[in-house]
Protein backbone atom coordinates (compact mmCIF):
# COMPACT_ATOMS: atom_id res chain seq x y z
CA UNK A 1 0.00 0.00 0.00
CA UNK A 2 2.47 2.63 1.08
CA UNK A 3 4.95 1.63 -1.93
CA UNK A 4 1.70 2.29 -4.46
CA UNK A 5 0.79 5.38 -3.19
CA UNK A 6 4.99 6.45 -3.36
CA UNK A 7 4.78 5.07 -7.29
CA UNK A 8 1.39 7.25 -7.28
CA UNK A 9 3.38 10.49 -5.93
CA UNK A 10 6.44 9.43 -8.84
CA UNK A 11 3.86 9.38 -11.47
CA UNK A 12 2.21 12.49 -10.76
CA UNK A 13 6.03 14.26 -10.50
CA UNK A 14 6.76 12.26 -13.89
CA UNK A 15 3.88 13.96 -15.16
CA UNK A 16 5.05 17.71 -14.54
CA UNK A 17 3.34 18.35 -11.51
CA UNK A 18 4.94 20.92 -9.43
CA UNK A 19 5.22 20.09 -5.52
CA UNK A 20 3.56 22.83 -4.01
CA UNK A 21 0.42 21.69 -6.10
CA UNK A 22 0.57 17.56 -4.86
CA UNK A 23 -1.41 17.77 -2.43
CA UNK A 24 -2.44 14.78 -0.02
CA UNK A 25 -5.86 15.05 -1.18
CA UNK A 26 -4.54 15.10 -4.97
CA UNK A 27 -2.15 11.61 -3.72
CA UNK A 28 -5.25 10.17 -2.04
CA UNK A 29 -7.37 10.24 -5.22
CA UNK A 30 -4.94 9.35 -7.59
CA UNK A 31 -4.10 6.18 -5.26
CA UNK A 32 -7.58 5.46 -5.35
CA UNK A 33 -7.22 5.48 -1.28
CA UNK A 34 -8.68 7.85 1.31
CA UNK A 35 -6.66 10.85 2.57
CA UNK A 36 -6.90 9.04 6.22
CA UNK A 37 -4.56 6.10 4.92
CA UNK A 38 -2.40 8.70 3.94
CA UNK A 39 -2.44 10.44 7.62
CA UNK A 40 -1.63 6.94 9.05
CA UNK A 41 1.49 6.69 7.22
CA UNK A 42 3.16 10.42 6.99
CA UNK A 43 2.53 13.27 9.23
CA UNK A 44 2.20 15.29 6.11
CA UNK A 45 3.36 15.88 2.77
CA UNK A 46 6.59 16.66 3.70
CA UNK A 47 7.17 13.32 5.42
CA UNK A 48 5.75 11.67 2.00
CA UNK A 49 8.08 13.82 0.01
CA UNK A 50 11.25 12.52 2.10
CA UNK A 51 10.26 8.90 1.74
CA UNK A 52 9.73 9.28 -1.84
CA UNK A 53 12.60 10.63 -2.16
CA UNK A 54 15.05 7.76 0.02
CA UNK A 55 12.83 5.13 -2.58
CA UNK A 56 14.81 7.06 -5.49
CA UNK A 57 18.40 7.67 -4.02
CA UNK A 58 20.91 5.34 -3.24
CA UNK A 59 20.24 3.52 0.38
CA UNK A 60 23.00 5.05 2.74
CA UNK A 61 26.84 3.38 2.86
CA UNK A 62 28.20 0.24 4.47
CA UNK A 63 31.17 1.18 6.20
CA UNK A 64 34.19 -1.11 6.01
CA UNK A 65 34.72 -0.24 9.70
CA UNK A 66 39.11 -1.36 8.72
CA UNK A 67 40.20 2.40 9.19
CA UNK A 68 39.11 5.87 9.10
CA UNK A 69 40.66 6.43 5.42
CA UNK A 70 38.64 3.25 4.34
CA UNK A 71 35.33 4.51 5.61
CA UNK A 72 35.95 8.03 4.63
CA UNK A 73 36.57 6.61 1.03
CA UNK A 74 33.37 4.95 0.77
CA UNK A 75 31.28 7.88 2.57
CA UNK A 76 32.92 9.99 -0.13
CA UNK A 77 31.87 7.44 -2.84
CA UNK A 78 28.72 7.70 -1.62
CA UNK A 79 28.21 11.24 -2.87
CA UNK A 80 29.93 10.37 -5.67
CA UNK A 81 27.03 7.90 -6.26
CA UNK A 82 24.25 10.30 -5.67
CA UNK A 83 25.82 12.73 -7.54
CA UNK A 84 25.59 10.01 -10.51
CA UNK A 85 22.72 9.37 -9.90
CA UNK A 86 20.87 12.73 -9.89
CA UNK A 87 22.99 13.45 -13.36
CA UNK A 88 20.77 10.32 -14.62
CA UNK A 89 17.16 10.49 -12.98
CA UNK A 90 15.03 13.48 -14.32
CA UNK A 91 12.99 13.25 -11.63
CA UNK A 92 15.42 13.43 -8.77
CA UNK A 93 16.97 16.34 -10.25
CA UNK A 94 13.38 17.85 -10.59
CA UNK A 95 12.69 16.97 -7.22
CA UNK A 96 16.41 19.12 -5.59
CA UNK A 97 15.24 21.87 -8.01
CA UNK A 98 11.75 22.58 -6.54
CA UNK A 99 13.19 21.92 -3.25
CA UNK A 100 15.48 24.52 -2.76
CA UNK A 101 12.09 27.09 -2.93
CA UNK A 102 10.13 24.61 -0.40
CA UNK A 103 11.92 25.09 3.25
CA UNK A 104 9.80 23.03 5.04
CA UNK A 105 10.07 19.93 2.52
CA UNK A 106 14.20 21.30 2.75
CA UNK A 107 14.21 21.04 6.34
CA UNK A 108 12.47 18.07 6.31
CA UNK A 109 15.16 16.07 4.20
CA UNK A 110 17.87 17.75 6.09
CA UNK A 111 16.48 16.62 9.41
CA UNK A 112 15.78 12.50 8.23
CA UNK A 113 18.54 12.19 5.23
CA UNK A 114 21.32 14.56 5.69
CA UNK A 115 21.73 14.78 9.25
CA UNK A 116 22.08 10.70 9.71
CA UNK A 117 24.16 10.72 7.36
CA UNK A 118 26.52 13.56 8.94
CA UNK A 119 25.85 11.83 12.62
CA UNK A 120 27.97 8.79 10.55
CA UNK A 121 31.01 10.89 9.40
CA UNK A 122 31.50 12.91 12.67
CA UNK A 123 31.76 9.19 14.60
CA UNK A 124 34.33 8.08 11.72
CA UNK A 125 36.32 11.17 12.56
CA UNK A 126 35.69 10.55 16.23
CA UNK A 127 37.40 6.92 15.84
CA UNK A 128 40.24 8.18 13.70
CA UNK A 129 41.17 10.91 16.51
CA UNK A 130 40.96 8.05 19.11
CA UNK A 131 43.34 5.72 16.79
CA UNK A 132 45.23 8.35 16.08
CA UNK A 133 44.46 8.62 12.19
CA UNK A 134 43.38 12.24 12.53
CA UNK A 135 45.17 15.45 13.95
CA UNK A 136 43.19 15.96 17.87
CA UNK A 137 43.16 19.80 16.85
CA UNK A 138 40.56 20.02 14.41
CA UNK A 139 37.13 20.46 14.84
CA UNK A 140 34.98 17.22 13.11
CA UNK A 141 32.52 19.43 11.80
CA UNK A 142 35.19 21.04 9.39
CA UNK A 143 37.03 17.80 9.12
CA UNK A 144 33.78 16.27 7.95
CA UNK A 145 33.56 19.46 5.30
CA UNK A 146 37.22 19.00 4.10
CA UNK A 147 36.64 15.57 3.49
CA UNK A 148 33.40 16.12 1.86
CA UNK A 149 32.95 19.23 0.65
CA UNK A 150 34.85 18.96 -2.63
CA UNK A 151 32.73 16.03 -3.91
CA UNK A 152 29.82 17.96 -2.91
CA UNK A 153 30.67 20.79 -4.77
CA UNK A 154 31.68 18.89 -8.13
CA UNK A 155 28.34 16.71 -7.70
CA UNK A 156 25.70 19.11 -6.32
CA UNK A 157 27.28 22.40 -7.57
CA UNK A 158 29.13 21.81 -10.65
CA UNK A 159 26.75 19.30 -12.90
CA UNK A 160 28.99 19.10 -15.79
CA UNK A 161 32.04 18.19 -13.74
CA UNK A 162 33.85 14.64 -14.28
CA UNK A 163 33.09 12.24 -11.51
CA UNK A 164 35.70 9.88 -12.03
CA UNK A 165 35.42 6.65 -10.15
CA UNK A 166 39.72 7.58 -8.41
CA UNK A 167 38.06 10.78 -7.26
CA UNK A 168 37.09 9.79 -3.27
CA UNK A 169 40.61 7.81 -2.69
CA UNK A 170 42.38 10.93 -4.02
CA UNK A 171 40.99 13.53 -2.14
CA UNK A 172 40.60 11.56 0.90
CA UNK A 173 44.54 11.15 0.74
CA UNK A 174 44.96 14.47 -0.36
CA UNK A 175 43.62 15.97 2.46
CA UNK A 176 45.12 13.44 4.93
CA UNK A 177 48.84 14.20 3.19
CA UNK A 178 48.05 18.24 2.55
CA UNK A 179 48.65 20.15 -0.23
CA UNK A 180 52.18 21.63 0.85
CA UNK A 181 55.39 20.04 -0.67
CA UNK A 182 56.86 17.62 1.64
CA UNK A 183 60.68 19.65 2.57
CA UNK B 1 18.86 54.36 -17.81
CA UNK B 2 20.41 50.80 -17.22
CA UNK B 3 20.67 51.47 -13.82
CA UNK B 4 17.18 52.39 -14.11
CA UNK B 5 15.81 49.02 -15.59
CA UNK B 6 18.21 47.20 -13.00
CA UNK B 7 15.67 49.00 -9.79
CA UNK B 8 12.92 48.05 -12.02
CA UNK B 9 13.87 44.05 -11.90
CA UNK B 10 14.43 44.45 -8.45
CA UNK B 11 11.08 46.22 -7.55
CA UNK B 12 9.24 43.22 -9.73
CA UNK B 13 11.15 40.27 -7.77
CA UNK B 14 10.68 42.51 -4.43
CA UNK B 15 7.09 42.35 -5.49
CA UNK B 16 7.01 38.45 -5.68
CA UNK B 17 6.88 38.29 -9.30
CA UNK B 18 9.00 35.50 -10.25
CA UNK B 19 11.56 35.04 -13.00
CA UNK B 20 9.81 32.73 -15.23
CA UNK B 21 7.06 35.45 -15.67
CA UNK B 22 9.46 38.30 -15.64
CA UNK B 23 9.23 38.93 -19.61
CA UNK B 24 11.69 41.69 -21.32
CA UNK B 25 8.30 42.87 -22.22
CA UNK B 26 7.31 43.33 -18.81
CA UNK B 27 10.41 45.00 -17.32
CA UNK B 28 10.08 47.69 -20.62
CA UNK B 29 6.60 48.52 -18.95
CA UNK B 30 7.59 49.01 -15.90
CA UNK B 31 10.62 51.21 -16.70
CA UNK B 32 8.77 53.41 -18.60
CA UNK B 33 11.12 52.42 -21.62
CA UNK B 34 10.75 50.36 -25.22
CA UNK B 35 11.93 46.99 -25.43
CA UNK B 36 14.82 48.37 -27.70
CA UNK B 37 16.32 50.27 -25.14
CA UNK B 38 16.70 46.95 -23.24
CA UNK B 39 18.01 45.34 -26.21
CA UNK B 40 20.20 47.27 -27.21
CA UNK B 41 21.54 46.88 -23.64
CA UNK B 42 21.38 43.34 -22.95
CA UNK B 43 21.34 40.00 -25.51
CA UNK B 44 18.07 38.99 -23.49
CA UNK B 45 16.73 38.44 -20.31
CA UNK B 46 19.70 36.06 -18.78
CA UNK B 47 22.11 38.61 -19.25
CA UNK B 48 20.05 41.26 -18.08
CA UNK B 49 19.20 39.28 -14.79
CA UNK B 50 23.12 38.51 -14.61
CA UNK B 51 23.64 42.11 -14.34
CA UNK B 52 21.23 42.14 -11.81
CA UNK B 53 22.71 40.03 -9.46
CA UNK B 54 26.02 41.75 -10.15
CA UNK B 55 24.65 44.56 -8.74
CA UNK B 56 23.20 42.88 -5.18
CA UNK B 57 26.62 40.68 -4.97
CA UNK B 58 29.85 41.70 -3.43
CA UNK B 59 32.72 42.94 -6.00
CA UNK B 60 35.33 39.86 -6.78
CA UNK B 61 38.19 39.90 -4.87
CA UNK B 62 41.34 41.89 -4.71
CA UNK B 63 44.57 39.62 -3.94
CA UNK B 64 47.45 40.80 -2.05
CA UNK B 65 49.51 39.05 -4.31
CA UNK B 66 51.99 38.28 -1.21
CA UNK B 67 51.88 34.56 -1.25
CA UNK B 68 49.41 31.60 -2.68
CA UNK B 69 48.34 31.24 0.80
CA UNK B 70 47.55 35.34 1.29
CA UNK B 71 45.31 35.14 -1.74
CA UNK B 72 43.64 31.80 -1.33
CA UNK B 73 42.76 33.20 2.01
CA UNK B 74 41.27 36.41 0.43
CA UNK B 75 39.28 34.25 -2.09
CA UNK B 76 37.50 31.81 0.38
CA UNK B 77 36.91 34.98 2.03
CA UNK B 78 35.19 36.74 -0.45
CA UNK B 79 32.89 32.92 -0.78
CA UNK B 80 32.66 33.38 3.16
CA UNK B 81 30.90 36.69 2.35
CA UNK B 82 28.78 35.90 -0.54
CA UNK B 83 27.19 33.08 1.78
CA UNK B 84 26.93 36.15 4.99
CA UNK B 85 25.26 38.14 1.81
CA UNK B 86 22.93 35.55 0.76
CA UNK B 87 21.85 34.97 4.13
CA UNK B 88 20.35 38.25 4.58
CA UNK B 89 19.37 39.51 1.29
CA UNK B 90 15.87 38.09 0.84
CA UNK B 91 16.11 39.02 -3.23
CA UNK B 92 19.19 37.15 -3.44
CA UNK B 93 18.09 34.27 -1.74
CA UNK B 94 14.96 34.06 -3.79
CA UNK B 95 16.86 34.71 -7.52
CA UNK B 96 19.23 32.00 -6.27
CA UNK B 97 16.24 29.25 -5.47
CA UNK B 98 14.80 30.33 -8.63
CA UNK B 99 17.72 29.86 -10.35
CA UNK B 100 18.44 26.32 -9.95
CA UNK B 101 14.70 25.33 -11.98
CA UNK B 102 16.10 28.28 -15.20
CA UNK B 103 19.09 26.64 -16.75
CA UNK B 104 19.94 29.65 -19.25
CA UNK B 105 19.90 31.44 -16.11
CA UNK B 106 22.00 29.34 -14.43
CA UNK B 107 24.83 28.83 -17.29
CA UNK B 108 24.48 32.64 -18.53
CA UNK B 109 25.16 32.79 -14.38
CA UNK B 110 28.49 30.53 -14.23
CA UNK B 111 29.83 31.68 -17.76
CA UNK B 112 29.78 35.48 -16.79
CA UNK B 113 30.41 35.22 -13.20
CA UNK B 114 31.55 31.47 -11.80
CA UNK B 115 34.20 30.84 -14.16
CA UNK B 116 36.17 33.82 -14.27
CA UNK B 117 36.24 33.85 -10.53
CA UNK B 118 37.74 29.68 -10.89
CA UNK B 119 40.23 31.19 -13.53
CA UNK B 120 41.37 33.38 -11.37
CA UNK B 121 41.46 30.47 -8.61
CA UNK B 122 43.26 28.39 -10.71
CA UNK B 123 45.91 31.12 -11.72
CA UNK B 124 46.73 31.71 -7.92
CA UNK B 125 47.31 27.99 -7.50
CA UNK B 126 49.89 27.65 -10.73
CA UNK B 127 51.65 30.70 -9.49
CA UNK B 128 51.74 28.57 -6.33
CA UNK B 129 53.13 25.68 -7.92
CA UNK B 130 55.88 27.84 -9.49
CA UNK B 131 57.05 29.60 -5.88
CA UNK B 132 56.79 26.34 -4.49
CA UNK B 133 54.04 26.40 -1.95
CA UNK B 134 51.59 23.82 -3.72
CA UNK B 135 52.33 20.22 -4.70
CA UNK B 136 53.06 20.32 -7.89
CA UNK B 137 51.78 16.37 -8.38
CA UNK B 138 48.27 17.90 -7.90
CA UNK B 139 45.62 18.32 -10.64
CA UNK B 140 44.56 22.27 -9.93
CA UNK B 141 41.16 21.33 -10.37
CA UNK B 142 40.74 19.38 -7.58
CA UNK B 143 43.19 21.27 -5.63
CA UNK B 144 40.70 24.81 -5.91
CA UNK B 145 37.97 22.52 -5.13
CA UNK B 146 39.73 21.13 -1.76
CA UNK B 147 40.26 24.97 -0.74
CA UNK B 148 36.65 26.24 -1.63
CA UNK B 149 34.73 23.41 -1.44
CA UNK B 150 34.25 23.32 2.38
CA UNK B 151 33.35 27.28 2.25
CA UNK B 152 31.16 26.48 -0.67
CA UNK B 153 29.18 23.55 1.56
CA UNK B 154 29.03 25.79 4.52
CA UNK B 155 27.90 29.39 2.82
CA UNK B 156 25.68 27.24 0.02
CA UNK B 157 23.97 23.98 1.09
CA UNK B 158 24.23 24.87 4.52
CA UNK B 159 22.25 27.72 5.38
CA UNK B 160 22.25 27.50 9.28
CA UNK B 161 26.11 26.75 9.80
CA UNK B 162 27.85 29.37 11.49
CA UNK B 163 30.24 31.71 9.43
CA UNK B 164 32.80 32.62 11.80
CA UNK B 165 35.75 35.36 10.51
CA UNK B 166 38.58 32.94 11.27
CA UNK B 167 37.30 30.14 8.75
CA UNK B 168 39.07 31.47 5.77
CA UNK B 169 42.46 31.18 7.21
CA UNK B 170 41.55 28.03 9.55
CA UNK B 171 40.54 25.96 5.86
CA UNK B 172 43.68 27.23 3.95
CA UNK B 173 46.11 26.10 6.57
CA UNK B 174 43.88 22.57 7.39
CA UNK B 175 44.52 22.11 3.12
CA UNK B 176 47.94 22.92 3.04
CA UNK B 177 49.34 20.97 6.37
CA UNK B 178 46.59 18.27 6.07
CA UNK B 179 44.97 16.07 8.47
CA UNK B 180 46.79 13.15 9.42
CA UNK B 181 48.39 13.89 12.60
CA UNK B 182 52.41 14.73 12.56
CA UNK B 183 54.41 11.58 13.12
Amino acid sequence: MERAIIEGVIKLIEDGVPLAELSIERVARTAGVGKATIYRRWSGKEAMFVDVLRTLEEPPAELPGTSMRDDLIVLVEHIRRRGLNMRSSAILHNVFAQMKSLPKLWDAYHKTVIDPQRRVSFEVLRRGVETGELREDVDIVLANELFVGPMLVRSVLRPDAPLDEDLPTRIVDLVLEGLRPAE
